[in-house]
Protein backbone atom coordinates (compact mmCIF):
# COMPACT_ATOMS: atom_id res chain seq x y z
CA UNK A 1 0.00 0.00 0.00
CA UNK A 2 1.64 3.32 -0.61
CA UNK A 3 0.69 5.49 2.46
CA UNK A 4 1.39 9.01 0.49
CA UNK A 5 -1.83 8.43 -1.47
CA UNK A 6 -3.37 9.61 1.86
CA UNK A 7 -1.14 12.49 2.86
CA UNK A 8 -2.54 15.94 1.65
CA UNK A 9 -0.74 18.71 0.84
CA UNK A 10 -2.37 21.60 2.03
CA UNK A 11 -0.72 25.07 0.78
CA UNK A 12 0.08 28.14 3.40
CA UNK A 13 -0.20 26.33 6.28
CA UNK A 14 0.29 27.60 9.43
CA UNK A 15 1.24 30.35 7.63
CA UNK A 16 2.43 31.17 3.80
CA UNK A 17 5.02 29.22 1.86
CA UNK A 18 4.92 26.19 3.91
CA UNK A 19 3.36 22.85 2.45
CA UNK A 20 1.34 21.26 5.28
CA UNK A 21 1.29 17.29 4.95
CA UNK A 22 -2.19 16.82 6.09
CA UNK A 23 -2.65 13.30 7.84
CA UNK A 24 -6.18 13.34 8.20
CA UNK A 25 -7.20 11.62 5.09
CA UNK A 26 -5.20 8.49 6.16
CA UNK A 27 -7.09 8.84 9.07
CA UNK A 28 -10.49 8.31 7.32
CA UNK A 29 -9.32 5.70 4.88
CA UNK A 30 -9.55 2.69 7.93
CA UNK A 31 -7.46 0.36 6.06
CA UNK A 32 -4.53 2.78 5.01
CA UNK A 33 -4.78 3.77 8.96
CA UNK A 34 -4.65 -0.02 10.01
CA UNK A 35 -1.86 -0.40 7.42
CA UNK A 36 0.45 2.24 8.83
CA UNK A 37 -0.20 1.16 12.72
CA UNK A 38 0.68 -2.68 11.79
CA UNK A 39 3.26 -1.52 9.91
CA UNK A 40 4.49 0.93 12.59
CA UNK A 41 4.36 -1.85 15.01
CA UNK A 42 5.73 -4.55 13.23
CA UNK A 43 9.06 -2.98 13.28
CA UNK A 44 9.48 -3.14 17.05
CA UNK A 45 8.14 -6.71 17.23
CA UNK A 46 11.65 -8.05 18.21
CA UNK A 47 13.29 -4.52 19.80
CA UNK A 48 11.92 -5.59 23.45
CA UNK A 49 9.66 -2.48 23.89
CA UNK A 50 8.44 -2.39 27.26
CA UNK A 51 6.18 0.39 26.66
CA UNK A 52 5.24 3.36 24.36
CA UNK A 53 5.31 7.00 25.12
CA UNK A 54 3.65 9.80 22.66
CA UNK A 55 2.85 13.57 23.08
CA UNK A 56 -0.44 14.76 22.56
CA UNK A 57 -2.34 15.43 20.49
CA UNK A 58 -1.59 13.39 17.18
CA UNK A 59 0.59 11.02 18.77
CA UNK A 60 -1.89 9.41 20.70
CA UNK A 61 -3.40 9.01 16.94
CA UNK A 62 -0.55 5.66 16.23
CA UNK A 63 0.90 5.51 19.86
CA UNK A 64 -2.87 4.00 21.60
CA UNK A 65 -3.52 1.44 18.51
CA UNK A 66 -0.01 0.86 18.69
CA UNK A 67 0.39 0.32 22.33
CA UNK A 68 -2.69 -2.15 21.76
CA UNK A 69 -1.26 -4.03 18.92
CA UNK A 70 1.80 -4.52 20.89
CA UNK A 71 -0.01 -5.28 23.99
CA UNK A 72 2.60 -2.84 26.14
CA UNK A 73 1.42 -0.03 28.68
CA UNK A 74 0.28 3.51 26.77
CA UNK A 75 2.69 6.34 28.17
CA UNK A 76 1.05 10.01 27.78
CA UNK A 77 3.42 12.83 27.88
CA UNK A 78 1.50 16.04 27.98
CA UNK A 79 1.81 19.74 28.20
CA UNK A 80 1.55 21.37 31.26
CA UNK A 81 -1.23 21.20 33.56
CA UNK A 82 -2.72 17.94 32.06
CA UNK A 83 -1.44 15.34 34.06
CA UNK A 84 -3.26 15.29 37.38
CA UNK A 85 -0.17 13.32 39.36
CA UNK A 86 3.40 14.38 40.51
CA UNK A 87 5.15 14.56 36.87
CA UNK A 88 8.76 15.25 35.95
CA UNK A 89 8.74 17.80 32.89
CA UNK A 90 11.30 19.16 30.55
CA UNK A 91 11.18 22.54 29.31
CA UNK A 92 12.48 22.90 24.88
CA UNK A 93 12.68 25.70 22.76
CA UNK A 94 10.26 26.31 19.42
CA UNK A 95 10.74 28.00 16.73
CA UNK A 96 8.91 31.16 18.27
CA UNK A 97 8.90 30.91 22.69
CA UNK A 98 9.07 27.41 24.33
CA UNK A 99 6.55 24.43 25.44
CA UNK A 100 7.01 21.89 27.92
CA UNK A 101 6.55 17.96 28.55
CA UNK A 102 5.08 16.00 31.31
CA UNK A 103 5.26 12.76 32.60
CA UNK A 104 3.74 11.27 35.53
CA UNK A 105 6.73 10.24 37.77
CA UNK A 106 5.28 6.51 38.21
CA UNK A 107 4.73 6.02 34.65
CA UNK A 108 8.48 4.47 33.67
CA UNK A 109 9.77 1.92 35.72
CA UNK A 110 13.30 1.94 36.04
CA UNK A 111 15.10 1.06 32.99
CA UNK A 112 12.04 -0.17 31.11
CA UNK A 113 12.64 0.08 27.17
CA UNK A 114 10.35 2.65 26.00
CA UNK A 115 9.35 3.06 22.17
CA UNK A 116 8.46 7.03 21.26
CA UNK A 117 6.02 7.48 18.81
CA UNK A 118 4.55 10.31 16.70
CA UNK A 119 2.62 10.94 13.35
CA UNK A 120 5.67 13.77 11.68
CA UNK A 121 9.09 14.19 12.43
CA UNK A 122 9.79 17.87 11.02
CA UNK A 123 12.45 19.60 13.11
CA UNK A 124 12.39 16.89 15.60
CA UNK A 125 12.30 19.39 18.90
CA UNK A 126 9.43 17.55 20.30
CA UNK A 127 10.57 13.97 19.70
CA UNK A 128 13.91 15.28 21.11
CA UNK A 129 12.38 16.80 24.25
CA UNK A 130 9.96 13.61 24.38
CA UNK A 131 13.43 11.50 24.58
CA UNK A 132 15.16 13.69 27.12
CA UNK A 133 11.95 13.58 29.48
CA UNK A 134 11.72 9.46 29.47
CA UNK A 135 15.39 9.33 30.26
CA UNK A 136 14.96 11.61 32.76
CA UNK A 137 12.03 9.56 34.47
CA UNK A 138 14.42 6.24 34.15
CA UNK A 139 13.51 4.72 30.82
CA UNK A 140 15.99 3.94 28.46
CA UNK A 141 14.62 4.96 24.34
CA UNK A 142 14.34 2.39 22.08
CA UNK A 143 13.59 4.12 19.09
CA UNK A 144 11.25 6.89 17.95
CA UNK A 145 8.64 5.52 15.42
CA UNK A 146 6.76 8.46 12.83
CA UNK A 147 4.31 7.74 9.99
CA UNK A 148 6.02 10.26 8.46
CA UNK A 149 9.20 12.41 7.99
CA UNK A 150 10.19 15.43 6.54
CA UNK A 151 13.43 15.09 6.06
CA UNK A 152 14.59 18.39 4.26
CA UNK A 153 14.04 20.05 7.86
CA UNK A 154 16.77 17.35 8.73
CA UNK A 155 14.90 16.72 12.25
CA UNK A 156 17.13 13.78 12.53
CA UNK A 157 20.38 16.11 13.71
CA UNK A 158 18.12 16.48 16.70
CA UNK A 159 17.87 12.89 17.13
CA UNK A 160 21.64 11.88 16.72
CA UNK A 161 22.30 8.49 17.80
CA UNK A 162 18.77 7.34 18.24
CA UNK A 163 16.91 4.47 16.15
CA UNK A 164 14.40 6.53 14.05
CA UNK A 165 12.12 4.73 11.76
CA UNK A 166 9.56 6.91 9.42
CA UNK A 167 7.31 5.08 7.12
CA UNK A 168 7.05 8.20 4.79
CA UNK A 169 10.21 10.19 3.56
CA UNK A 170 9.16 13.74 1.82
CA UNK A 171 12.79 14.67 0.78
CA UNK B 1 -12.33 -6.81 34.27
CA UNK B 2 -13.47 -4.82 37.08
CA UNK B 3 -12.25 -1.33 35.20
CA UNK B 4 -12.59 1.11 38.45
CA UNK B 5 -9.69 -0.95 39.36
CA UNK B 6 -7.54 1.16 36.79
CA UNK B 7 -8.84 4.58 37.85
CA UNK B 8 -6.62 6.35 40.42
CA UNK B 9 -8.29 9.29 42.44
CA UNK B 10 -6.51 11.94 42.91
CA UNK B 11 -7.12 14.99 44.88
CA UNK B 12 -7.72 18.44 44.44
CA UNK B 13 -6.43 18.49 40.64
CA UNK B 14 -7.32 20.41 39.24
CA UNK B 15 -7.89 22.71 41.84
CA UNK B 16 -8.43 22.37 45.51
CA UNK B 17 -11.25 20.15 47.01
CA UNK B 18 -11.61 18.67 43.57
CA UNK B 19 -11.37 14.86 43.34
CA UNK B 20 -10.04 13.81 39.92
CA UNK B 21 -10.41 10.60 38.17
CA UNK B 22 -7.31 9.43 36.71
CA UNK B 23 -7.22 7.47 33.56
CA UNK B 24 -3.26 6.97 33.10
CA UNK B 25 -3.35 3.27 35.68
CA UNK B 26 -5.52 2.09 32.33
CA UNK B 27 -3.50 3.20 29.88
CA UNK B 28 -0.63 1.55 31.00
CA UNK B 29 -2.37 -1.69 31.84
CA UNK B 30 -2.75 -3.28 28.02
CA UNK B 31 -5.70 -5.84 29.20
CA UNK B 32 -7.61 -3.18 31.06
CA UNK B 33 -7.01 -0.99 28.25
CA UNK B 34 -7.71 -3.27 25.49
CA UNK B 35 -10.66 -4.77 27.21
CA UNK B 36 -12.03 -1.22 27.57
CA UNK B 37 -11.82 -0.38 23.96
CA UNK B 38 -13.15 -3.68 22.96
CA UNK B 39 -16.37 -3.16 25.57
CA UNK B 40 -16.70 0.03 23.57
CA UNK B 41 -16.55 -0.63 20.15
CA UNK B 42 -18.50 -3.90 21.22
CA UNK B 43 -21.62 -1.18 22.15
CA UNK B 44 -21.67 -0.30 19.09
CA UNK B 45 -21.31 -2.91 16.43
CA UNK B 46 -24.47 -3.33 15.19
CA UNK B 47 -25.43 0.04 15.34
CA UNK B 48 -24.72 1.10 11.91
CA UNK B 49 -21.79 3.50 12.61
CA UNK B 50 -19.97 4.56 9.60
CA UNK B 51 -17.23 7.09 11.15
CA UNK B 52 -15.91 7.91 14.66
CA UNK B 53 -15.18 11.26 15.91
CA UNK B 54 -13.29 12.50 18.82
CA UNK B 55 -12.00 15.60 20.31
CA UNK B 56 -8.55 16.18 21.38
CA UNK B 57 -6.49 15.05 23.11
CA UNK B 58 -7.78 12.26 25.18
CA UNK B 59 -10.59 11.68 23.42
CA UNK B 60 -8.48 10.29 20.65
CA UNK B 61 -6.76 7.41 23.24
CA UNK B 62 -9.83 5.53 22.53
CA UNK B 63 -11.25 6.98 19.55
CA UNK B 64 -8.04 5.80 17.11
CA UNK B 65 -8.06 1.82 18.29
CA UNK B 66 -11.90 1.97 18.08
CA UNK B 67 -12.00 3.24 14.64
CA UNK B 68 -9.69 0.51 14.08
CA UNK B 69 -11.56 -2.21 15.54
CA UNK B 70 -14.95 -1.63 14.18
CA UNK B 71 -12.82 -0.75 10.71
CA UNK B 72 -14.59 2.89 10.03
CA UNK B 73 -12.91 6.61 9.29
CA UNK B 74 -11.61 8.06 12.56
CA UNK B 75 -12.37 12.13 12.47
CA UNK B 76 -10.70 14.15 14.53
CA UNK B 77 -12.17 16.96 15.81
CA UNK B 78 -9.73 20.12 17.29
CA UNK B 79 -9.15 22.98 19.15
CA UNK B 80 -8.76 26.29 16.55
CA UNK B 81 -5.36 26.60 14.59
CA UNK B 82 -4.53 23.21 14.42
CA UNK B 83 -6.75 21.74 11.29
CA UNK B 84 -4.48 23.12 8.34
CA UNK B 85 -7.75 22.04 5.63
CA UNK B 86 -11.45 24.62 5.65
CA UNK B 87 -12.80 24.02 8.69
CA UNK B 88 -16.66 23.71 10.13
CA UNK B 89 -16.29 24.88 13.76
CA UNK B 90 -18.52 25.15 17.01
CA UNK B 91 -18.33 27.75 19.74
CA UNK B 92 -19.05 26.72 23.28
CA UNK B 93 -19.12 27.87 27.01
CA UNK B 94 -16.97 26.55 29.44
CA UNK B 95 -16.55 27.47 32.97
CA UNK B 96 -14.33 30.05 32.85
CA UNK B 97 -14.03 31.41 29.01
CA UNK B 98 -14.93 30.00 26.11
CA UNK B 99 -13.99 26.86 23.63
CA UNK B 100 -13.84 25.70 20.19
CA UNK B 101 -14.14 22.45 18.44
CA UNK B 102 -13.22 22.45 14.56
CA UNK B 103 -13.70 19.49 11.98
CA UNK B 104 -12.68 19.40 8.17
CA UNK B 105 -15.39 20.74 5.69
CA UNK B 106 -14.98 17.33 3.75
CA UNK B 107 -14.64 15.09 7.01
CA UNK B 108 -18.23 13.71 7.09
CA UNK B 109 -20.17 12.49 4.01
CA UNK B 110 -23.50 13.92 4.55
CA UNK B 111 -26.38 12.00 5.98
CA UNK B 112 -23.53 9.74 7.92
CA UNK B 113 -24.09 8.05 11.07
CA UNK B 114 -20.67 9.40 13.22
CA UNK B 115 -20.22 7.56 16.57
CA UNK B 116 -18.54 10.15 19.18
CA UNK B 117 -16.29 8.56 21.22
CA UNK B 118 -14.33 10.47 24.78
CA UNK B 119 -12.88 9.44 28.12
CA UNK B 120 -14.98 11.48 30.72
CA UNK B 121 -18.93 12.62 30.84
CA UNK B 122 -18.26 15.55 33.32
CA UNK B 123 -20.11 18.63 32.70
CA UNK B 124 -20.99 17.34 29.14
CA UNK B 125 -19.78 20.70 27.52
CA UNK B 126 -17.34 19.78 25.08
CA UNK B 127 -19.62 16.36 23.91
CA UNK B 128 -22.44 18.51 23.46
CA UNK B 129 -20.34 20.92 21.33
CA UNK B 130 -19.08 18.18 19.29
CA UNK B 131 -22.55 16.59 18.56
CA UNK B 132 -23.58 20.26 17.40
CA UNK B 133 -20.53 20.40 15.05
CA UNK B 134 -21.14 16.90 13.79
CA UNK B 135 -24.71 17.42 13.15
CA UNK B 136 -23.69 21.34 11.43
CA UNK B 137 -20.93 19.15 9.65
CA UNK B 138 -23.73 17.18 7.88
CA UNK B 139 -23.57 13.73 9.96
CA UNK B 140 -26.53 12.46 12.01
CA UNK B 141 -25.01 11.43 15.65
CA UNK B 142 -25.69 7.53 16.27
CA UNK B 143 -24.36 8.02 20.29
CA UNK B 144 -22.06 9.47 22.79
CA UNK B 145 -19.24 7.00 24.31
CA UNK B 146 -17.46 7.76 27.49
CA UNK B 147 -14.87 5.37 29.23
CA UNK B 148 -16.71 6.92 32.40
CA UNK B 149 -19.23 9.60 33.64
CA UNK B 150 -19.14 11.92 36.81
CA UNK B 151 -22.92 11.29 37.17
CA UNK B 152 -22.64 13.57 39.96
CA UNK B 153 -21.82 16.27 37.35
CA UNK B 154 -25.37 15.91 35.51
CA UNK B 155 -23.54 15.78 31.92
CA UNK B 156 -26.21 14.39 30.52
CA UNK B 157 -28.42 17.03 30.87
CA UNK B 158 -26.69 18.53 28.05
CA UNK B 159 -27.24 15.68 26.13
CA UNK B 160 -30.94 14.99 26.20
CA UNK B 161 -32.50 12.97 23.26
CA UNK B 162 -28.97 11.47 22.30
CA UNK B 163 -27.69 7.89 22.82
CA UNK B 164 -24.96 7.85 26.13
CA UNK B 165 -22.94 5.10 27.32
CA UNK B 166 -19.94 4.64 29.88
CA UNK B 167 -18.16 1.44 30.91
CA UNK B 168 -17.93 3.35 34.06
CA UNK B 169 -20.37 5.56 36.51
CA UNK B 170 -19.03 7.34 39.18
CA UNK B 171 -22.46 8.69 41.36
Amino acid sequence: MNLREYIRDVPDFPKPGVLFKDITPLLTNPDAFAFAVAELSGHYLTSGVDAIAAAEARGFLFAAPMALQLRKPLIPLRKPGKLPYTTHSFKYDLEYGSAELHVHTDAIPAGSRVLLVDDVLATGGTMAAACRLVEHAGGIVVGCAFLMELAFLNGRAQLVGREVFSLITYT
